[in-house]
């Protein structure tokens, strides 16, 4: 076996365990080295199922340890930027979950580094390697559906996630929105233009008293004239409900829900299947997976993989816009918000 | 309007009315000459709906009624034969619900008075003139499911008729499992070679009591090679399941049920739709209202009709043959029945 | 048989031609009396296939024959206000397409003289009568999805109507849109506040150039704070797409569309279902037979039927609504129109 | 990490690299210590992909390893019963592929040695572990559909292995029909009774000249009364067909089939989904992983898996019934096989 990618995990908690056992058990190439957090216990535990030798409660010992060929940034939304920046400065290849930062210009500070250093660098936007929506990106840029004229996308989460966390997130336009801009831009391949959205407190009258929302609609007009709506929720209670459908010239591709399991019981009542897959980390098992390899793809080919800086950015100027729209009740170009 | 054909309806009961109604809302050049039904009360009462001028209780009234062109027998199955050969005699043309009745020489001295007539005769197998049965037929003629090698069909009724229903019918095969016997032949396009048959009483023990089965399962081989299974229950809880699959060489094509309404609700259980639609009655409505025009075109233009005397009579050799093969225990050949 | 009510039926193009057909053949309490059109050959054709005794040039023949009902206003848009005025005027009872006029005064006018006239009036909003919208209400207003949150609504016809036949209808939001803002009141029971909407012409260059539009999104908040999405197309090449979704508190509804068969081909390409059921005559054949008989219903009971004439003004409102935010780029609220 | 279970694979083909990869990647609790097979480099190649320190080309040298704990038996069918005995003799536990022999006899003298030994013996039958095929056990053990009555199982492969396998294995109702044949035995949870069967040679005449069969139907009765369908092709254009439905007294469950993905492409032709996941190595990779980590789990804890020595048996019994009564063409009782 040649060698393998080593790489540092930051941040044990949901969304690490996610990438440090899709990277140690399903991406042959990689493994993980060191796993870092604020709470040494969840890194220990981490790293034992893992395998990873090292473990510690300050990631600077990742970004210090010159056997670490990458990282893997999954702490909290406000350490993203500085520790892309510190690990760019020292020639790691970054994986970094999204957001970068919830302001432009940490973003562009951070954005800077990687481009001076000429690292590698992948935005965790797990549902551009899941296979339905690579399927209808494709469907798209052969042709099959014609010119795009209409998108929908519903992303319906099952249950809204505790307070103390929608606090640190940004709320809920570039904690949960932000997949829906990018996979818009993904499966379109275009750019937006414009944004109107509504946007309410239906679920938690809590998440409201701390000037977030859990409800929305969004509808985008992109550069080559196709209209796209956007709705959300924080709470279904069938599961998580992801569709993304194109409607072109020529026809329309649209995912499908994948649901617990692939049984249907008839009885009086009806027809019935079960419910759909809980959540992000069931349901997008195999985009996470895909994610890793490819990750460890492009920084071994010295490659540029399909969710970048740019992307990055532009989602979170895509969630800024979408949350002046809801604030000054108008259309927001994307533009407003750069400047 | 050109002439309408003056059609009389025999026998008011639940397949009757179903006939008189097509024939007088759907078919616009037939109508519904005259009703008879051994209860007036009830051929009176069709008659009112359909707009029918003459009620008898005598069925023989409209055989000798000049300004009749046809006959559409709804009677009860031991009076099918007799009433078409007398139809014949005085050259009316004949729509004979199925079956002709329960012995082969009863079958054949009718179809011979037809025969000598020249008159035209349409077998009730309704469910031939279902488009989704249509399109499956059409895929097999036209090649493009290949070579026919495995054929599925599930029939299950919601409920048992009432027993004295059952005691007239020549029992769950000639009832039942006779229409399947018929599809299998419209769709494959070719005859059975052998059927091999298990049957038990299930759902209600007074249809054992009088003899009857409500549950079976029969095997056929078809001459070309192709084996069918036809799986049939007098009781279904979630209603009228009707599915036909034929697999080939080439791909397979299958009929899937059609439920009460097209709407899909989700929630904490799953994914429900509405029950199947419950009976042949709301099922086939548009085969029926098919059927009816059918005859009507064939009997204008002097054609055969997809369901003729033939397939009358050789699904009673199928049923009998099942029937011999339930009681010997092993698979039994039509011509053994014919014997 | 009761007597029958005797309906006239002002107009016999493809709409007139639908109702007429419903009305005498699927509503045994109706009869088409007579049959109006400027052009006397489809008059005559069409009272022919009705088995109507009279026919005329005039629509005021109707009008004025004291033997006749009530009126099914099928004419050009621009004549609804006029001729349901003067039926109202005389007595008459009114089933009239939509929209009743492209102008809210004329609209004002007509159902201030129906109001006086105390007559039954019916807007032709035909999805309020099939069977899945209703499965939607029902489980809306039952409590069954919990308080409505979003809605989203896909309409799509599978081909442009003849430009000369755009030209009179009043434009894209006015004919087509129409539907769908009634079906968005119909299923939430909720009222319009405010509308934002894009739309553009990208189907056929030619509904630019008479300032129409082929392709548009429009996003609603309603009054309890729901938020819907409506998307509509002049072209779907896979047929007539018909959707509706209510998404709740408690769970979601929704219907699917109808397939030309229920058959399912599989082959090396993957799995195959015909195209949807192209247009609205083969969509909503049953949704068109049970206005009647509704219709029917309501005058012979003298109750008012499901889609009135405040039906008929808030969807031309909601129409206006939305054309003002398109030439305004910004959303419009409902009181904006009225003013 | 406590101790792994160290697992000797024997056989580095096909279904032996299916196993050893689940066990080293997917089961935390195992690990691959030694590959066997014929050719040393096949094992060579997989030991290395899955991290194993030892190869041989004698599975001696794995029974005579006290470091391994347990054998996983992938080998050719004709030397499974000889190496379960040899391992259960120096008290290895087995996981062994299906069918553990050919003969009844030499399956009795292997089981009467894991008997003995007290060794942990799970049988290969893998879609016992897959998810929907568990919710069909369930949803008949719990009662959910009543007293089950009637079972269909469709299988087809979608392309017949190579004929110098097919020699191999036994022939088609050995080698492939043994799966149903279980699997009708799990979701009923009952014993079977009789077999009736017709089997034919359609897919590649090759096939037939040595003597096997590619094309058949098998009907059963099991003894609380379920009658049976099974159907199985070489070949289905479509991809890898496998449904399981069992109907009862109080409803049905059945399983669809898994597509490759998730998205619906539709056009003028109709509605597109992909064809099903290809074969048993992606449609049951899950049930796969699970296997590995059930044998690891009744390993560990001692227990007997949900697939043991008796299945095993049974299964052959039943696929050695259903080739007399095609070859005596007649239904035929298990005891048949046993004398």
């Amino acid at each position: 076996m040649s060698k393998k990618l080593a790489i540092g995990v930051i941040g044990a908690g949901r969304i690490g365990q996610i990438h440090a056992k899709a990277l140690a058990f399903m991406v042959p190439r990689a493994e993980v080295a060191c796993v870092s957090d604020l709470r040494l216990d969840a890194a220990k535990a981490l790293a034992d199922e893992c395998g990873a030798a090292k473990t510690t409660d300050d990631y600077q010992d990742i970004i210090n340890d010159k056997s670490i060929d990458a990282v893997c940034i999954c702490s909290t939304t406000d350490t993203h930027a500085q520790i892309m920046e510190e690990a760019a400065n020292v020639g790691k290849h970054v994986f970094c979950e999204k957001p970068i930062a919830l302001e432009l210009p940490a973003i562009d500070k951070a954005l800077a580094a990687v481009k001076k250093a000429g690292i590698v660098l992948m935005l965790g936007f797990n549902r551009r390697y899941d296979s339905g929506n690579i399927a209808i990106r494709d469907a798209v840029s052969s042709g099959k559906v014609g010119i795009p004229e209409l998108c929908l996308i519903t992303s319906r989460d099952p249950a809204p996630p505790p307070l103390d966390h929608m606090k640190l997130t940004g709320g809920f336009f570039l904690d949960t929105s932000i997949h829906d801009f990018d996979i818009a831009r993904f499966v379109l391949g275009d750019e937006p233009e414009e944004v109107f959205s509504y946007a309410a407190c239906r679920v938690d009258p809590r998440i409201g008293e701390i000037g977030d929302f859990d409800t929305c609609m969004h509808t985008l007009r992109f550069k080559n004239g196709a209209f796209c709506n956007i709705d959300n929720s924080r709470r279904a209670t069938y599961g998580y409900d992801q569709r993304v459908e194109v409607f072109g010239s020529k026809g329309s591709i649209a995912t499908v829900n994948k649901l617990e399991n692939n049984t249907v019981f008839a009885d009086g009542d009806g027809i019935h299947t079960p419910p759909l897959q809980n959540f992000f980390l069931e349901r997008y098992l195999a985009a996470y997976q895909a994610e890793g390899r490819i990750f460890v793809d492009c920084v071994q080919s010295g490659t540029q993989p399909p969710s970048g800086g740019y992307d990055g950015r532009i989602s979170v100027v895509m969630a800024k816009a979408a949350l002046k729209s809801v604030r000054e009740k108008r259309p927001v170009r994307m533009e407003e918000v750069e400047a």
